[in-house]
């Protein structure tokens, strides 16, 4: 068997996976997130796009980034909230969500449960961009943005 | 908005997608298979994979097929069986497969439940090929296979 291709069959626990490591979210710890860990489900050598798991541990939340790559995206656990461009929405497990290219996004569990999602990316992709103070000031012109940034940025 | 592009969010509602059409597994009536129905869930004009869900009815099973293209599945509802090359697991919600290229496999929902998963596949790849008798055969050398094959072929 190929050394780089994982093997048929891994179970499931508490979601952690046989074999699959359970990583940090970013390697550079001066990125703004919260209580996120990654793993890696599926990183093929003969597939375009991988599978990735984050979660979000309660009151956690991603890095406000965007990038050109896409992201599709499935919850698999839990609850929380979620900004795509200027849409925030309270996301359920299973539902869908698609970032497109550029789009500045976070997720964030608010719902004092983990938020756990499931993240298909390409595996040539370009790194996250994070916002600058112009970027800032530009997606808070729209109140419910602002509204959300606040409740990361400014904790009570 | 790119009219190709999914919208940023969809609901899931009992295992169906808002704005996701409910599709038969496969247009090819001739295919040997029972009781399988498709979700495409992201099909995006960036990425080089596509995630669908298939789910299987009691009692249903996939086509038994092989392919140059990779599969990376992940259960999302319900428990079954599944075979992999000549290894053949009962697999559970959460549960990982990895179908490697060329690697005959099937899924079966022999739980009394639905069996549903999500794969995500190239968006660009080769067409499934179905066993000739002489496959059938070399896959009956092993004898879990053969066990396995005949609860599909010689139903009681």
């Amino acid at each position: 068997m190929d050394q780089d291709r994982s093997p048929p069959f891994r179970r499931f626990d508490d979601y952690r996976w046989e074999g699959v490591a359970h990583l940090p979210y970013k390697e550079d710890a001066t990125t703004p997130f919260k209580s996120v860990t990654r793993q890696v489900l599926f990183h093929e050598p003969d597939m375009g796009c991988e599978l990735r798991y984050f979660e979000v541990a309660p009151a956690g939340y991603s890095t406000l980034e965007r990038h050109e790559h896409a992201h599709a995206v499935l919850i698999l656990r839990g609850r929380g909230d979620c900004m795509v461009g200027t849409e925030i929405r309270h996301v359920e497990t299973n539902d869908l969500v698609s970032i497109p290219p550029w789009a500045w996004h976070q997720f964030r569990a608010t719902a004092g449960e983990p938020l756990g999602f499931l993240c298909m990316v390409n595996a040539l992709r370009d790194k996250p961009r994070l916002p600058t103070e112009a970027d800032r000031a530009a997606m808070r012109e729209t109140p419910a943005v602002a509204a959300f940034l606040d409740r990361t940025e400014r904790p009570a």
